[in-house]
């Protein structure tokens, strides 16, 4: 059996989590080994530069300092867990990937899509997912979600603006590229939700 | 007065600090304030980058997440410190640069120097030094001055081979961009390698 790479994308309060976990079932029950991932972590190394990341101290980090951890808090992953995983046939879902560099720091922070590709084309040494899914939610939504949540790290504490620049990339992005980045409302109910990715998970992988 | 980018490279233990320490003085006396910065350090977030990747504990650190929390540190090196100190009409000597990456990361850990300088072109965004000095030795010269010295990092831990073809990278470099990086032979008298650098200085920046 060969290894399947999905992974989940969405402005935080979009319901990455409760998916991922139900489409975690769904790949069960069709006999895959599941791995599951976040971003940026996983890794002792990758947690470690998650901590600089997301530390509130550092207001000062430059914006491309910020792009440049997450992509080796990524080429960390891919090659230690993601990489290992996926040539054991298992089925990885990863909680954010190379999209959120692209919409948060190319977009939201303005760095250029093109130079995030560029410099994640390197990080992940060809481990490109085969599915991208984008629950897709209005910023305002996202932020209130999430707000009754607990405290707020150093991404989450930017303003609206930031958010509707995210979101806005995720959607340009979703257009740009219908055959990897699968988009779906993430206002349905969950259930909902879910039966449109197994439908299309089954489609994308499990039919001619 | 326009600032002044010189950076400093060459194995552990060929004398960077002292000869860095040298030239200090001589730009001093020709009117300029000096910025001394350091790789990987030189912020609070660079050196907190600085521990993951010198950590002894990370063994299992991919190559290229060496290459992007290098030049992550550097980015916020540049962006913060060595930017602003040019526009300031500064001299600014910096303790390693790309250079640096491109032999140990590039040619060390064989993973390309056009990759190392691809990726680096982003990190430091245009700011590129105006001289590369390269203060040459043989690798096992190095390592012996500096056994003599505290204990090793992460880096300093790599085996002879990997110290020979990272001098051996100084020196392709060097000879591949005589315009750019200045060469001399540290096993020569500290005053000596002083008044080389001196005069090659002089000539660069205060000669027509």
């Amino acid at each position: 059996m060969e290894g399947i790479f999905i992974t989940m994308e969405g402005p935080d309060g979009s319901g990455k989590t409760t998916q991922i976990k139900l489409l975690k079932q769904y790949l069960e029950q069709k006999g895959y080994d599941i791995l599951i991932a976040r971003e940026p972590g996983g890794t002792v190394i990758s947690e470690a530069i998650r901590e600089i990341i997301l530390n509130k101290e550092y207001q000062e980090m430059s914006y491309m300092t910020e792009l440049l951890l997450y992509a080796a808090a990524r080429a960390q992953l891919v090659s230690q867990v993601i990489k290992p995983a996926l040539e054991d046939g298992k089925a990885v879902i990863c909680d954010r990937f190379i999209e959120s560099s692209a919409v948060y720091q190319g977009i939201g922070r303005g760095l250029g899509v093109d130079t995030v590709y560029d410099v994640n084309h390197y990080a992940i040494g060809g481990v490109n997912p085969q599915l991208t899914i984008y629950l897709d939610l209005d910023a305002e939504n996202g932020i209130k979600r999430k707000k009754d949540q607990a405290e707020l790290d150093r991404m989450e504490m930017e303003d609206l603006t930031f958010h509707q620049r995210v979101v806005e990339g995720y959607r340009q992005l979703a257009q740009l590229y219908p055959e990897r980045i699968f988009s779906v409302d993430a206002t349905l109910p969950i259930e909902t939700i879910h039966q449109i990715l197994t439908e299309e998970v089954e489609r994308r992988f499990f039919h001619e």
